[in-house]
């Protein structure tokens, strides 16, 4: 039997809001999903005015993140034509992200859960995830 | 040009408030999921110990009950073999719910949002439902 | 953060070999799929002879014991015409099964895993998916 | 009438067991999926530790590798922008995998299941698929 370690829905409004505080600082309002170790989703906020499309975008790259435990921006790194890892972008039915903007959760060395954004630029989505993941790490102690 | 109202993420989170404050009441951890009048979720929270199944299926009953502006429970009375409606469960992919817990959110008679839970029995999500439109109401005045 | 039991693949293995055994005694080759509690496949075999289409159907069985938490013959009962969870069965993208021969399984009242059988009449199934959690129950001690 | 040469589930364990060997002393935990000539699943086990998004990938590169009869780092060399090939990785679905780490698995020159890796590089799960075809054959005498 294994023990896994899961996010809690505590957990996921941490990550939410300081994604959505780093959201209003830069002014451009996201769509905040959170999902567990294995990819579902545990929580999601649509910001006013975030993006109707977004709305998958986001889950998408918070499954990409959590499931395959690895930043979407890595993904995007080696998904380049020539590259042996191009075309990972399709598999999944397409969920698998290589869209910066989504970044596992890791407590004590474990993949725990994924956060994705989605609204703004890639950077903008990246700079308010890593904000949601401060803010619960500090909030964590 | 048409004019929509539409919840906004304040007015989804008291949905959320209500549905889960009942969830709580019955002692059954629910996916709570609310979409807005396109059926486009605005937010989602599973508490902890809802079904991961329910994830997607409370997005589902929110989406039919906004994009097809009825009642989950509604559709499945009249989606029995021999009805013109029969079958109606299996369109758009099978997002079509059929299942009791997904309610329209009308304001002013005009519909705005959805609301829909899962992980009950189909009675406890459509009660949870209800709840949180009660709840909402209420805070509007 | 919540703590969560996952099936291994050594407890996978035990629930395909009871299950495997009850289908040879039985004479009818099965396909058998083992999900861990979220639902996502930790192992599967086609015995030789088992049906190409229940390759899939097995593993949607195990999916929905183990997400839904629920034995698919339990949904099956409540999945009629006229009664509020009509429509199930088409959820998920019709991965939420409701034909008999997926089971929970449960260890310490908790829900760590689902196994699945498919090729059989859903009695056959339900009896293979049965010896399946039996012989793993018995290993376990 | 055609007679097909096909994997059977000893053959398929053989090659799981080949792969896992690999897997386990490059120290990475793998996904191994193994499909029959036509791309339908024969055997499939998650190592404790393999990613949750490569459940679906090493299912998708067993089904690329036999169904097309082509190594999916094959299809990923000519699968670049320009290259009439280029587009390749979006069909079926997204199922045709143009990611290294699927190889047709082939007897008496004849294509009879494909093997699928998914969890490392790209580079080491061409490396654990291969050993475990090199294992196979070796069995075979």
């Amino acid at each position: 039997m294994l023990t896994m370690k899961r996010l809690d829905l505590a957990d996921a409004r941490l990550l939410i809001e300081g994604a959505a505080r780093k959201s209003q600082e830069i002014g451009v309002p996201m769509c905040i999903a959170i999902t567990d170790e294995s990819g579902n989703l545990v929580a999601f906020e649509r910001m006013d005015g975030g993006k109707t499309s977004s709305v998958i975008v986001a889950q998408d790259k918070a499954y990409t993140a959590a499931a395959a435990r690895k930043a979407t921006h890595d993904y995007n790194k080696v998904c380049v034509p020539g590259n042996l890892a191009f075309g990972i972008h399709t598999e999944v039915g397409g969920r698998l992200s290589t869209v910066g903007g989504g970044l596992p959760v890791t407590v004590d060395g474990e993949v725990v859960g994924g956060i994705g954004l989605s609204s703004g630029t890639p950077q903008q989505d990246m700079d308010c995830a890593q904000a949601g993941i401060d803010h619960f790490m500090a909030a964590r102690g």
